[in-house]
């Protein structure tokens, strides 16, 4: 025998497996094990709950993120401030904000940001939608929460040129010191970024 | 709103995926997410080779090994030495001792060894089926090859009293220093039973 594994089954489900990210061969063989020795039933449950998300998981028809219905549950809350709206990378950033609590308004999901290395530009994002969402009117200020990274800022600098020909209020996420870091060990440009950005000590408490 | 994932089929991936040993919610959010961003197809080939494996995998009625037959490719394998049995633990050590490529006889799958915290007794595993084999009278040899742990051993001695009855020679895999191993850094026990079990040095090399 100079097969790799004693049955196709097998194989096949270490395939599958091994094709999703941080998973290599050696995990998704003792994942497929452990579903062995499981009870049936969640097998059944665990792909059935795999294909059902990808199949009928929706988007919202306003902010792009993902739910149950066309309309998502932060869209749909009329207690939330809806002339703000957060501009993020995806939906996991959606939850990474919400779980802040400090954010009432509404959200924007790019489904990327703009990386010509990757093949990626503004076309392949929800900036028209963004830009439309505003030329409604009822928003007033759009806070931009993409990452701090060469391709966030571009993509920033982006959708603020789009959004120059409207009365709406652009802002950025602050950057600075991280809270409980050490200022020795702050890089200089994040240090630079916070003196230039520093704000009246009363309204930082 | 309170809830922690925006969609209810999110949702229940993480809990499915996160039920997976080594994956956290954190993991199955990450892998959950990936998923939709990847073409439909694939969301549907992994859950479907998943519930497969689990519903359709088959067990060789010889050695216990998983198969897609009745009798596993191995058994079937009329060039191997029919004479010889090489018990393990699990599906996987079957597949380790097979990357040696030093062993051509056969296996036998017990399903686990006896270990009496997690409740599982010589009943629970192939024991039985293998003092069976041996019976048959075609087996000279069975090497025992389970972890060098207190369970193995108890495993080992178990087997061992079981098939005195029979006239089959019973062998252990060798324990000792690993290769490449630099001597100060190998255990006491570890050393002192490769003292013991020397070998001429005309059949170590």
């Amino acid at each position: 025998m100079n097969r790799a594994y004693p049955s196709t089954l097998l194989e096949n489900a270490v395939d599958e497996l091994s094709a999703l990210p941080g998973v290599g061969r050696k995990t998704a063989l003792r994942l497929s094990l452990y579903l062995l020795r499981r009870e049936p039933e969640y097998a059944e449950r665990l792909g059935t709950a795999l294909q059902a998300l990808r199949r009928d998981v929706k988007y919202c028809r306003t902010c792009h993120n993902i739910c149950d219905t066309d309309l998502c549950d932060i869209c749909a809350d009329t207690s939330r401030d809806h002339s703000t709206v957060c501009v993020v990378e995806n939906v996991k950033d959606v939850m990474t904000v919400e779980n802040t609590a400090q954010f009432r308004g509404l959200y924007h999901v790019l489904g990327g940001i703009i990386s010509p290395i990757d093949g990626i530009g503004p076309a392949d994002l929800e900036i028209d939608s963004l830009v439309k969402r505003v030329a409604e009117g009822e928003v007033r200020e759009v806070v931009l929460a993409l990452s701090t990274t060469m391709e966030g800022d571009t993509t920033n600098f982006f959708i603020y040129r789009k959004l120059s020909a409207y009365p709406v209020r652009v802002t950025v996420i602050a950057r600075g010191v991280s809270i409980g870091d050490e200022l020795e060990y702050a890089d200089e440009v994040t240090l630079g970024r916070s003196i230039l950005n520093r704000v009246e000590f009363n309204d930082a408490i």
